[in-house]
């Protein structure tokens, strides 16, 4: 029985989503709480694997029960938020929250049973995340100051934006990962873009199929360096193309950095994309 | 010299705005800021004095300036963010956020001279204030929580809505506030309505011309027990009108509220508004 978790968490407290002996990690606490509440060991496997200090409201994980947890499932009540779901498995997300607390670090926010070839990781169409940074104390939101960035330099929205859908489209973004071996580093990039919110702090919207290390901060870190007039617009997609890692461009810190949604097909594609998604990229 | 600062805090870890002995405050944290950068003594007067755990993003103080304090501003320059208005007065928000850091919790978002007859308190025309309640696993957002109340059971928005809108008036508020010796709790409730933001938390909006103590924190726990079906729609009414605190009305957790604006009336009616303010209230 394979049960679909969505997940919110505030990151700057964890070193990140995946296990690492030792240390606290998203998957190890949200593990931990599975087992308190259904018993036995269980494995999450999540849509993105985000790094140390990367924040979620829209993270997407599976697990597969086993016939015991499947049975302490079904025949337990909610212990949690009165008036939630009589659903069982609904009920699932309020029972976890009672485990962790209402005010943790780490939410899960929905629970349901998965559509038949559903799988977290290899069924996501696409990832989109969010990226804050504040450029003048008027931005500076203490209540949002975990989630944003804040720099000295006052910087070009309307530059930043041109350079940022500069990038749009299927490449080898080499340039902006981090470089793992035998991985590919060609991604469609979706959609990236940047607008002002209401308080003048600078938000990216960047979405792609899927992101390579560091992509995403990487791909701020360079609109930035447009945004400060170190760099020109152009050279933004010469250093894309010449799939080299240059200086100019820093990678972002995480505290901007949010998770914000993950797209999946409609249920009867599901088993079509997974196929999919496990064949290497490449370009055309 | 009189210099009006605009100012944002996360209340989690602050004692309230007031100094107090030995706790840390918002007032004691940016008198001692204004210290390190302009030398001397001040006394920052404020529009709202918030309790212990009350946030702000749009509080209101005003501080004078002896010739000293105003030499040194008009000759420093901004150590702050680069590209921050050259103007020194206003430059003093960056100085100020460069001595307690970009990620405080508590941050000067902007200066400005005073207007003549500008006071902090007494010029005041109205307070807005935010209330957070989160009462489903789905709109805890690990990201707010430390401006959210949740509550395990789920809420009828629309009765709390129609309950906070049947208080607004000129009226005594006894019922409704912590008492205070010779104080009078009559107040003009300019604005109050309840809705749900896209996330599903219900947020009430809370308008008045000066807030009594506990004030906001006893109204919505009034609408939050209309919201349970613990209390009827015409009850809280009768309650107020009966100017006594009853048990069925809790006074709600601070970590809910957020102060986020204060009214001031055009510079030229502003000796004008003072007045009126020191007048007492009364009941036509």
């Amino acid at each position: 029985m394979r049960i679909r978790l969505d997940i919110a968490y505030d990151g700057t407290h964890f070193r990140g989503w995946a296990r690492q002996p030792g240390l606290r990690t998203v998957q190890e606490t949200l593990e931990a709480a599975i087992g308190r509440v259904l018993g036995g060991e269980t494995r999450l496997v999540v849509a993105g694997r985000t790094d140390a200090g990367v924040h979620a409201t829209g993270q997407v994980a599976h697990v597969d029960l086993d016939d015991a947890q499947r049975a302490r499932l079904l025949a337990g009540r909610s212990r949690g938020t009165a008036g939630e779901a009589a659903d069982p498995v609904a009920a699932l997300a309020a029972r976890l929250t009672g485990v962790v607390g209402a005010y943790s670090d780490v939410v899960v926010t929905r629970s349901a049973a998965a559509a038949p070839g559903f799988d977290a990781r290899f069924s996501a169409v696409w990832r989109r995340y969010e990226y804050r940074i504040a450029d003048s104390v008027a931005g500076y939101d203490p209540l949002e100051r975990h989630r944003t960035t804040s720099v000295r330099a006052r910087l070009d929205a309307a530059t930043m934006d041109a350079a940022a859908r500069s990038l749009i489209g299927l490449h080898d973004f080499a340039a902006y990962c981090k470089p793992r071996e035998e991985a590919t580093t060609i991604r469609t990039l979706l959609e990236f873009d940047w607008h002002r919110d209401a308080h003048g702090v600078l938000v990216a919207n960047v979405k792609a199929d899927a992101f390579c290390h560091s992509m995403v901060r990487a791909l701020v870190g360079a609109c930035v360096a447009v945004g400060e007039g170190r760099l020109d617009l152009e050279d933004i997609v010469e250093i894309r193309d010449a799939r080299e890692r240059v200086p100019e461009v820093k990678v972002l810190a995480a505290r901007g950095l949010t998770l914000t949604e993950v797209g999946y097909p409609a249920d009867d594609l599901l088993d079509q994309r997974a196929e999919q998604t496990r064949a290497r990229r490449a370009l055309p």
